[in-house]
């Protein structure tokens, strides 16, 4: 049905959308503001053979949408067209205000990204599984089905939500830990080096997002302003709370519980439910080969492995390997491996 | 020069330094107000037969101390005493108050822990090669020694630290991310599932402190109120900052940006400075066998392995295993890994 598809923004999301489609023999004109980063795109995805454009797919920032969308509809006044950027509030503005029909324009996002942006990151596999959300509302039932099958092709599993509510949900659940980690971090500018020599991995998982592209994060932050507000300032008000209590143990205590059960709601591998795994932790020498050795283990006695984590030890070569596995997988694995002397400690839970 | 040791607390921690200092033919009397905690961490650590106390470990929540210290002194008053809590002005208040001489008391703290408890998860190698703070000031040079002596058989490595640094410092890289992942979890309570079921990395990694012991953590918090105070309310200011200007992106930006700034502080593997490894992400099927797979040709490559982080997309059994290497060994292993067949996709950073 879709067989030229226009690609404004050749970041991350937008070469990997191309290299997907293009491995289905769509044809993908990729365009950037940046010469080079179009260049690198269209070399990555193959050449583009100057069809007709069926297709165009905004994946620029999402504040730069209202600087090329009349123009692109009167470049291609006859293709459908789709955004994948991260809000949809202000996109959704950019998109009234320009010539574009609304019937023609299909907000959508795909829940999938990386740390690193640029072509150079790219992956046709990037939104395999994934989910990649929506908002079918008010457009043509062609525009629809042109939606969904760029999704599909792209492996990503479709979900309807309305333009608005998706914008609280990405409020709460991506763009609120994002500003979090990142003035968590912040507090650590200024700190001596004694002070910083005591993290662990606490403070790392807590911050690991603060390491983020500043730019694009602050484009996606203004961008959602309005749905992150309203969050940013419930947590302001829990926070001023636990400062007016910090001396009252049972107002902590009722703080920190209902951030376990919090916790204890986001779902889980494969999307289900979160798993109970019992969880081996295994002191190593630090040397190649040693985990390698144990997974030989696992292979051997065919226990599945559903996570892994290597903590290193400061100031010595040690190491210590955590294998998250089911509990009767967790038993056998344990007895075998204190059998053959390595240093297993399972977790009696 | 210890052979006699009673530790008060039978906890994760007691027990662990029970099992450490046991293994190096010091009896330990395990002590815990909890019967079953007291005797399962007897039992794990081997009989006491009654010798005279060299030292007494305080291995209890900070806020039980006042409750048995002079009670301590009176049965054991030749006995040195240290103790091994999160945090120290509360207890040292404790102490003060209580009838041991401040020449005779160290405090000291192990920076190890897990996020499950009891003496059912303590292991003899929980300190190996991990920091052990202790304020040296003022206390008797046999009592320094003594102290030394049993952070060492404990493989940690001690560090001096005043007690009012270290309050600051915990409060800053434990304290704060600990209640800052609580609150964001917190966050989540009454979300839709809809909303939850777009839930990826960053939210998990962001709060998986959250899953913490309310118990333990509320004492250690407001046990730690007043560093913490300070922590809390630079971040509170920061956070209004940052709801104010939701719109401006300058501000924005640079709030990222020194979040990054700071992320990038936080020493990495073997308590040196952080060190740029390359990622090599390698998409799998979610079976057993495949990561041993992997782990076989890293072997064969002599290539080593400074971390791996397995994900799993949501409604699909795929996986991606993302390893870590040196920038040598992540080219080696790539061009490896792809000529045999695997779905391998280097950074190119």
């Amino acid at each position: 049905m879709i067989s030229s598809v226009r690609i404004v923004g050749s970041g991350l999301i937008g070469t990997s959308i191309g290299l997907a489609l293009s491995a289905a023999g769509i044809g993908c004109d990729m365009v950037d503001h940046d010469a080079r980063a179009q260049s690198l795109a269209q070399d990555l995805v193959g050449p583009y053979n100057g069809e007709t454009i069926d297709l165009v797919i905004c994946a620029t920032p999402p504040s730069a949408m209202n600087q090329y969308l009349s123009r692109e509809f009167a470049l291609n006044p006859q293709a459908i067209f789709m955004d994948v950027g991260s809000v949809k509030a202000k996109p959704q503005l950019s998109v009234e205000a320009s010539t574009i029909p609304m019937t023609r324009f299909c907000f959508t996002h795909p829940m999938a990204g990386r740390e690193m942006g640029g072509p150079e990151s790219a992956r046709g596999d990037l939104f395999h599984s994934r989910a990649w959300v929506f908002d079918p509302s008010g457009i043509d039932s062609d525009v629809r089905a042109s939606v969904l099958s760029v999704i599909e092709t792209c492996g990503a599993v479709p979900i309807e939500m309305a333009n608005a509510q998706h914008d609280r949900a990405v409020a709460l659940i991506s763009h609120l830990p994002q500003l979090l980690a990142s003035l968590i971090a912040k507090q650590l500018i200024g700190a001596d080096e004694s002070t910083l020599g005591l993290a662990g991995a606490g403070l790392r998982d807590t911050t690991r997002i603060a390491g983020s592209d500043p730019d694009l994060w602050s484009d996606i932050i203004t961008s959602n302003s309005q749905a992150l507000k309203v969050v940013l300032e419930k947590l302001e008000g829990d926070l001023r709370f636990v400062i007016e209590h910090l001396d009252d143990k049972e107002s902590i205590r009722d703080i920190i519980a209902a951030g376990k059960e919090g916790r204890s709601l986001i779902p889980g591998k494969h999307g289900g439910k979160a798993r109970a795994y019992t969880y081996v932790p295994i002191v190593i020498d630090d040397r190649p080969g040693q985990l390698h050795r144990i997974l030989n283990e696992c292979a051997d006695l065919q226990v599945n492995i559903e996570d892994l984590s290597i903590e290193h030890s400061p100031g010595q070569e040690k190491g210590l390997v955590t294998l998250a596995m089911s509990h009767d997988d967790a038993q056998k694995f344990s007895l075998h491996m204190k059998e053959k002397g390595w240093s297993v400690h399972p977790w009696r839970s």
